[in-house]
């Protein structure tokens, strides 16, 4: 019932390319980021402040020196946020390495209901890594991740939208880029895990329901917008919709490992 | 289109309980939380660590000692995690005040499909408070802050469960309380908004597709686990699951802006 995943210790993802791959745990991690709508990015904002801050910005995992790169090798994470000025400028001024950073994703695939308080739960997905955050200033890299993240709304969105961007658009843009030092995950899947005093106690058997809600995320009819002049909703945009709400429902009711009732197969 | 929400400055919310009510704005950062399953919360690990912490954790706003007060009003926040030793290690041996934190929790609402990558954007609710976080003692307040939170899961769940806790599940309960120093809030809803140049442009608007998918969370049927001896899910589950699925929907939907085909209507 569910596990927790580990970046190798201290992985240096620079210095060499092939020393990770088929590291199962990077491609677990890597995946629930990509797959976030939304990252919490922390950060903190100066010596005279108590409190970390938490943005929640877009970002996607990718290798600008090595495009090639599958999921389960080392990435750096790419983030365009609602552009705070503060986290842009504390990059853009930090020395050394960068701004020390941690970003964070997490899913709830399920309610697990169960005979106590004490043994409810959630079966979700989580994510977090460390890394030092810089500006990307390269233009090359800087159209590569605009595109990246582009794609992460909605794959294939990039070129079915109006690009490249202007001399105007690419100035106002702001990517932070990521070098990814550790990070870790947890998955936790399965039904209910009560204990033996209360799975023997017929009183408290007999009268509470057990078992599992699955939760997923929808996606709903496109709406065009007043000014759209396009009749068919795009291929793009269906397909995606359509894939997304089968996976998505897939994954929580498969994460419960109960067999379905016969009707709800498929 | 949306709106920023604010804490007012450094509102001390234990010294006067009515100074803030009817304050719009609480309500609307208080509301995002408590609606969230999953809370990110983040704090600095230690002073030779250079990156700050994220954990995904279960919370609830409420007051302990105004236990009627209204959800518009100054709050605690009351946090259930999977447990990490070190948060509550940290905040049992903080000093002063308590371990400093940032609690984070947002929503995808939407995904706005413009002309341009650049005006691509995300409907979305996110709100984040600063608090110090302390154990809670009384064992009064920790039961009472236990159902608040088992009842987040789903409401009335605490007395359609085994309780009260016993001693060994009280005593292996930890639970934060965050007394709340400020917060704000931000709500970005309605369609795209394209900038003049490309709306203007006959063989941008020609090609390109705009419009909003709406994005909201989906419960499934229930799973009964393989021990479970109740043959109806009980009506404190299924009525929750009908109730967010509507709710959940109607708001991805509306918040658009943008009126309905006549079929999609209800």
């Amino acid at each position: 019932m569910g596990k927790t995943l580990v970046y190798p210790k201290k992985s240096p993802n620079t210095v060499n390319r092939y020393k990770h791959r088929a590291t199962y745990d990077l491609g677990a991690i890597h995946s629930i980021i990509n797959s976030s709508q939304v990252l919490h990015v922390s950060f903190n904002p100066g010596p005279d402040e108590p409190f970390p801050a938490i943005l929640p910005m877009i970002g996607q995992m990718g290798s600008f020196d090595y495009p090639s790169a599958r999921i389960d090798e080392p990435l750096d994470c790419y983030l365009h946020g609602y552009v705070s000025s503060r986290i842009m400028n504390l990059a853009r001024s930090s020395e050394g390495d960068g701004l020390p950073i941690c970003v964070a994703a997490s899913k709830v695939d399920g309610l697990i209901l169960s005979l106590t308080p004490n043994s409810h739960s959630y079966n979700y997905r989580s994510a977090i890594l460390h890394g030092y955050a810089t500006l990307v200033t390269d233009e090359a890299e800087k159209l590569w991740a605009m595109e990246l993240i582009t794609n992460s709304v909605v794959p294939d969105r990039w070129r079915n939208s109006r690009v490249p961007p202007d001399r105007a658009e690419m100035s106002s843009t702001v990517i932070l880029k990521v070098t990814v030092v550790d990070g870790s995950g947890k998955i936790r899947d399965g039904g209910v895990g009560d204990e033996r005093k209360d799975k023997d106690n017929a009183e408290v058997t007999g009268r509470i329901w057990t078992g599992v809600v699955p939760v997923w995320e929808t996606f709903g009819e496109p709406i065009p917008s007043p000014e759209n002049e396009i009749k068919e909703v795009p291929e793009h945009i269906t397909s995606y919709v359509g894939r997304m709400n089968k996976e998505n429902a897939d994954y929580a009711r498969s994460a419960v490992g109960i067999p379905l009732p016969a009707e709800e197969q498929h």
